[in-house]
């Protein structure tokens, strides 16, 4: 039972929050010399997995990011490699106050203490979270898609034998694997102090309605671009095919388009035909339909998440129309907009409500590594805690610690007696 | 209706959120002198709260906080001026980074939105919070105790009518009122971006229990102390009896004192002495009963929360078997060590998994005024977003900016294109 099994954790979770910084680096150094040297095992297991999803018709796409062969094996030993070179995120003194003379407070960096993580089937995945909760301090429930069960049960018995060997506790980690796990994971309130879910729309919905655990992550990718009045012919047209186009199954890709009256008439026909080779489906108003050949869009269009060949155009007299409308049908991941004005682009970024706010750029910028965050575990939309894409710095807290020497409070009722002084 | 209001609010909330600080700090000067202006006619109407609390027999302790005479509305509008001297806490650049030539990512702080604050029947409260959040940027809807419902009423439309003249927007804050509408605003989910309440552990864990907006609150303050075996007798004595007696009815007043066996027998008889002679009622372990006279706890008392002049004492072996016992059994609150052992005292701060954790002084001390914190809008003891005290860092998050010139995502494909370089 994973809530047995939590409870266990939940007892390591202190152990593993105070190892130094050395221990936690040399468990995953550890982790890199396990990977490298059951390469042969691993890409064994893998193709069972393969052969099983090919049995099974999965999508080309998808075996795609199933495959875990030599290159990706590099590829991921080497980002554990720049995780160790990272400052250590533990025991920062974020403030050292004198409150009193030998009264001293500080406020220090430390563990989340246990982080469930439930993500997709993609064995670089479990590789980077698990390092990124050992880097960080955390203990870990990982439970990954099911289509990849045997590369990790393989991958996670090399990770968790290695970093057993560097001194880490038992129960530092633990694999979910049974679907039924899920629900266990989400009565464990008391036990797991964090969930992170990622996957579909709905799944992470239902992770978020059945739980007390706090939820880390997005349930909606409903990316929104606004061409302002003044903007590039060119650079509009390259951003926006890019961020409908360059993957469309992702929720940093473009799905409604907003097009300021006055650009209408030069934006659309040529945006159109780019469109049309592209095979992308436009879905227009009235309006923009007398200005280019496009299929009627109906009013649940600029409000549905795609994740396909098919976008939907409106227009609006303003930016600030532009603006209301992101604010409160889109989803607060990322927004874009397009406009040679530096004044209307901070007004949209500044008032549009949303963890990345671009101008002039692609919404497909938006993601941890190519924010140059190495590893995330996840990409939230809430605005507790941790905003757009998390990395190591959503798996930390902090503590008060107030050293003293018998210090009692009835001395000091009324106040006057403080001595307040920042020390750091 | 609530929701209606909050569906506004959501509306002003970026316009809010973008004013500057001097506009801001304004407004916060505009309440100053509205209160100071208006001191009869809020002492007249406070009045009237009070004469309604003893025609109902409300008890003395409970009439002393609702009282807000001349002296209370000097010490809150110092409160301000002090507040309005703190450092602007939005549009704190947090990274800048460029990714490529012309490509700049910013991390920037922004106001979380709209927040909730349901809080206990005290004028000063209503003052303070409101005056954080518009030092935050945030909108707010608050909800006082009834108690001082007419204290509350003029308050509330003084700093409303004087944070208007200074250039807030009307929406920007709101009082509600009837009982039913913390049900309503528990509803606001989309509206609402967080609920802070404060109040009796019940009525905290109805607002966790029955809303789906992220909640920042302590339900629980079960406080314990654990004296080690190397400790110092009157230090000791002095810090326990101040940390149950200074205050009882509060979260950070002890309920539990653990004690290392070695050190019973020389700390308790004395202890015990003190605590008879301020009328508190100790319960023990049999154990405890052999050293000193005292009533025999059972095993529910050492999860009690007494809010009473009782505490409950038990032996254990180990400092280690002290530290287990408060990370299963505690609240994560308050907890503190009695030792004249560093290295123990640090191990205990270290591996307790409490928002304070304290060596050598009395737990009364946790709370953001004699943190000098200024005010405090709540305590957390959740360890996501905000833990401890909680002040205007609470109530800020942030928010990713990127500036592109035309740049797309399948020019970077590779990753090999990106010139990251952090420019603060």
């Amino acid at each position: 039972m994973v809530k047995d099994y939590a409870m266990k954790m939940k007892k390591a979770a202190p152990i593993m929050g105070t190892l130094s910084s050395e221990v936690r680096n040399n468990a995953i150094q550890e982790a890199i010399k396990a990977l490298l040297s059951n390469k042969k095992a691993i890409i064994e297991e893998n193709q069972k997995d393969i052969d099983e999803a090919i049995r099974n018709n999965i999508s080309q796409a998808i075996i795609k990011r199933l495959v875990f062969d030599d290159s990706k094996i590099e590829a991921v030993t080497k980002g554990l490699a720049d995780l160790i070179e990272l400052e250590d995120p533990l025991g920062k003194v974020l403030l050292k106050r004198q409150l009193d003379e030998g009264l001293i407070l500080h406020k220090e960096t430390c563990p989340i203490g246990v982080i469930g993580v439930i993500f997709e089937a993609r064995p670089d995945a479990l590789i980077q979270i698990a390092s990124l909760c050992i880097k960080s301090g955390n203990c870990i429930i990982l439970k990954g898609g099911s289509e990849t069960k045997r590369t990790n049960r393989i991958i996670f018995t090399l990770l968790h034998e290695a970093v057993q060997k560097a001194g880490l506790p038992l129960h530092c980690m633990y694999q979910a694997e049974a679907r039924s796990d899920v629900d266990d994971l989400l009565q464990c309130e008391g036990y797991v102090d964090l969930i992170i879910p990622r996957g579909s729309n709905s799944f992470v919905r239902y992770i978020m309605d059945n739980t007390r655990i706090p939820v880390i992550g997005h349930a909606d990718g409903l990316t929104n671009i606004y061409v302002d009045k003044t903007f590039d012919l060119k650079k509009a047209i390259d951003i926006i095919v890019d961020s409908k186009i360059q993957y469309v199954a992702v929720c940093n890709a473009v799905e409604n388009l907003i097009v300021h009256r006055e650009a209408a008439k030069q934006l659309l026909p040529g945006l159109n035909d780019e469109f049309k080779k592209n095979s992308v489906v436009v879905r227009g108003t009235d309006e923009v339909r007398e200005i280019i050949d496009c299929e009627k869009a109906d009013e649940a269009d600029f409000t549905r998440e795609y994740l396909d060949y098919i976008i939907s155009i409106e227009l609006v007299d303003s930016i600030e129309e532009a603006i209301d409308i992101i604010n409160t049908l889109g989803s607060h991941h990322t927004d874009c907009i397009i406009s040679e004005d530096l004044s209307a682009g901070d007004k949209f970024m500044n008032l549009v409500d949303s963890a990345n706010v671009f101008m002039n750029c692609s919404t497909r910028f938006s993601d941890g590594y190519r924010y140059g965050f190495g590893a995330e575990v996840g990409v939230s939309t809430g605005k507790i805690h941790a905003r757009g894409p998390v990395g190591l710095e959503g798996m930390i807290t902090y503590k008060y610690k107030l050293y003293g020497n018998g210090h009692m409070v009835k001395d000091y009722a009324d106040g006057s007696r403080f001595k307040f002084k920042d020390i750091i």
